[in-house]
Formats: structure tokens, C-alpha cells, sequence
């Protein structure tokens, strides 16, 4: 089982006035590679409040991976990515290109989206969009490679062909 | 309207060795957005004097978008991605790569460039680069999004579907 | 002539316990660009052992070209990337953007590979994955573009075009 944190990052959805119609999309989809939600918060687009939670999440309640929604954009409060930034240790640029490129298919605005993704410690931490059928559309781009990563990350599976 | 500036970093163009061929480009193309050149300067390709600039043009000027074109190749002179990224708080990486994966269906030499994009303030600055010929065809991919992008980070549209 | 280096990451490959693959595809392909490969060292999956062998070639042995292989995977002991953005003084994130593109249209695991590259000095140096099925495809994707790209790093093109 896929140990899976959700951040929801909106002011709105903090304050109770904004429905959060994505972390319902991660939960249903992360099933298809064996994950559960087993922690869920809304915070505000505050880059510390974020980063304080990645922190969490990864060192004290060691999930195997934390989706962020919400903060993405180019709007003066989008600071997930900067949250997350700051937390990770490793790059995984790969992820956001993927998402991005599969994205960009379908509207050039993609190209603004500035989702980022990184390892801490043994969590995989990746920032998706904020609205709920961008969430589905990139979850179904990258889990087909997750499932795999995660085990990678876990030291369970060897990497086929490494030298 | 949308207030635009333009950066040419080119050592012979700010001699007056080299007539600047792409800053025309971009003067007529951002009418398609609404957009107007309003400032414009030939630089040195000198880290510090295109950081200088991009300050100037972002915190002074308060453009809303600001194109640098040269100084994005693998040149031993070729700094503008480092002076963009000194001095931009959050990074738009997927304006580049987009940029990159159009121009890679033209010639593989597009994976050289080197151009980044980011924010500093309520100012997008993204990396051109030096041909007329490449920088019509990059603002051909990312024109299109632009409009929305600025119109987010001045906080006047609302992102559909933002949870 | 373009002088080439190789570092091959791997822990079991420094202690003797599996035979580099790789490095011999590397050997073979820079051949298409005038390319030799004149140093060749396996070391662990260690930062600091890694980051000190791309300074050495770079600034002792000023190789024009050093390609690693192994390291970049998800796997906790996979720090290629980290060492090389540890050194290089400009980034050249299209290489490895168009190595991804490519690869995954074969798997969708190519976004997990966290390969990065960029310039120290006069070196460009490029992280490739860790199989050798893997190292082909990618050299196949980006050699077309190197052999200029390293005219240009050395001074001895002008890059056509531009202003």
C-alpha cells in the first residue's frame, strides 16, 4: 500500500469558503496504484504554512507520496511551488515536464502552469493544478510511473538494466 | 495594455556593430496580445548590466512583461538565462520548455538553448532568443497564453476552476 | 576532435561486482561527432566523489564533453544530478528535456529520470541514464545537436543568426 498526503493549497478553501473538488479526485484516482489518502489539509497560499506541512508529511508521518493542488499559477499568492522548492532535496523534473507537455495538448496555457517535483527523505512530493479536471488529466499521465517510482524510492524494486 | 520592455543583450549590438534584427519582432508581434513596446535597450552580454536592466524594468518601470532576446546559447558570453534567473522570485519553467519542444520539431540545435522565464513582482521577463527567425516562432507558441498569464498576475482574472 | 570523459555511478560497479555497459555505448556513438573518449573513471554512488571527478575533468583535464551514466533513478543512493548542478556554472536544461521527451515515448517511466546538464568552464557535461539500452537512445536524441553546441562553447562557430 502507497501511503498518499493530499495539500490542498487555497485562502479560499482554508476559510471554509470554497469547496475543495480536488483532493476528491486524488482520492478516487490514487486507488489505481494501490495508494490511500491517509492525511488531508487545507492551507492557505502561505509559502511557510506550506512548507511546514511538506515537512510533516514527510518526516514525521513518512508518507510514500504528498500531492499538493492549488498554487500553481501565476496569480501574486501561487507560492506552492517555492514551498516546495525549499523542501525537497532531489529534483524530479521530469514529472512537471510530463504533466506540462500532456497538458499543453490541450491548452497553450499549460505552459503556466509552474508545478514543480522533488524527493524529501524517502517521500515523493508533487505539486499538481488546482482545478479538478486539470487533477484528473495529470494524474492519468503520471501514475502509470509512480507506482514504480515510489518502490524505486523505497529501495524495493531494482532498477531493470542499471550498470 | 499591456507594457512591454525589451532587453537585447548583444556585445556588438550595443557597440553599434550589429544591426538588432529580433527587437522589431517582438514590437509587432505583441500587438496581437494588446501589448506595446514601451521601453528598449541594448545591453553588453555582461551578467550584471542585463540584471541591472531587468530590475530596472520590472521594480522602476513596472512593465508587465519583459523579452530579452541573445545571450540564451552555449557562447562563453551567453549569460542572460543566469542574470534572468539572479533575479526573478518564482520561475514559469514551462514557458521555455514549450518554447524548446516547438522549435525541436524544427532542429535538434533547440535543445542548446538555454532561456528560462520567471516572475519578479507583477513582472513576467522570458528569455528569447537571439535570430529574429527563432524569436518569431517562440512568440508564436507562447503569445497565445501570455494575455491570461499577465492578466493573473495583475489580479484581474479569476482562474477558472481554481479549487 | 572533441575529448570526451566518462563517469560511470555505481556503487556495485566501483567495487568490481558488475560490468559497465554503458561506458562501451558511450565509446562507440561519440564516434558520429569526431568525438574520443580519452578519460573513463567508475566511481561510487557518493556526491562528493562524483562532483570531484566532473571538477577534475573540467578544470585539470578540460575535456570538451563529459557524459555520466548511472545515479539519476529515484533510488535514495541516485545523486548524479545533484553533483552536476553542484559544479556547473550554467545550466542546459533543453538536453535533458528532449532525452525525456524522447524516452517517454517508449515508457512512461522516462519522467522519473532526473538527468540534468550544463557547462563548467569549457566542459559540457551531461548526465545520461544508467542502462545501456537507455544511454543509446538518448545519445541518438541529442549527439545531432552537440558537435555544434561545442563549436560554440570552444569559440569556434558563430552562431548563425545571430543579433
Amino acid at each position: 500500500m502507497i501511503k498518499v498526503g493530499v495539500v490542498t493549497a487555497s485562502d479560499k478553501g482554508s476559510r471554509g469558503l470554497r469547496e475543495d473538488k480536488s483532493a476528491p479526485v486524488i482520492k478516487e484516482m490514487v486507488g489505481q496504484i494501490d495508494g490511500k489518502v491517509v492525511e488531508y489539509v487545507i492551507v492557505p497560499d502561505e509559502q511557510a504554512e506550506i512548507e511546514k506541512t511538506l515537512v510533516s508529511f514527510s518526516d514525521d508521518l513518512r508518507l510514500d507520496l504528498v500531492f499538493t493542488t492549488g498554487g500553481t499559477g501565476m496569480s501574486p499568492r501561487d507560492v506552492t511551488p517555492e514551498a516546495t522548492l525549499n523542501v525537497v532535496d532531489r529534483l524530479v523534473p521530469g514529472i512537471p515536464e510530463a504533466m506540462r507537455a500532456r497538458s499543453l495538448e490541450i491548452t497553450s496555457r499549460a505552459m503556466l502552469s509552474r508545478a514543480a517535483a522533488g524527493i524529501r527523505g524517502q517521500t515523493l512530493i508533487i505539486n499538481l493544478p488546482g482545478s479538478p479536471k486539470a487533477v484528473r488529466e495529470c494524474l492519468e499521465v503520471i501514475l502509470p510511473a509512480l507506482k514504480h517510482g515510489i518502490e524505486i524510492l523505497r529501495g524495493e524494486a531494482g532498477e531493470c538494466g542499471r550498470s
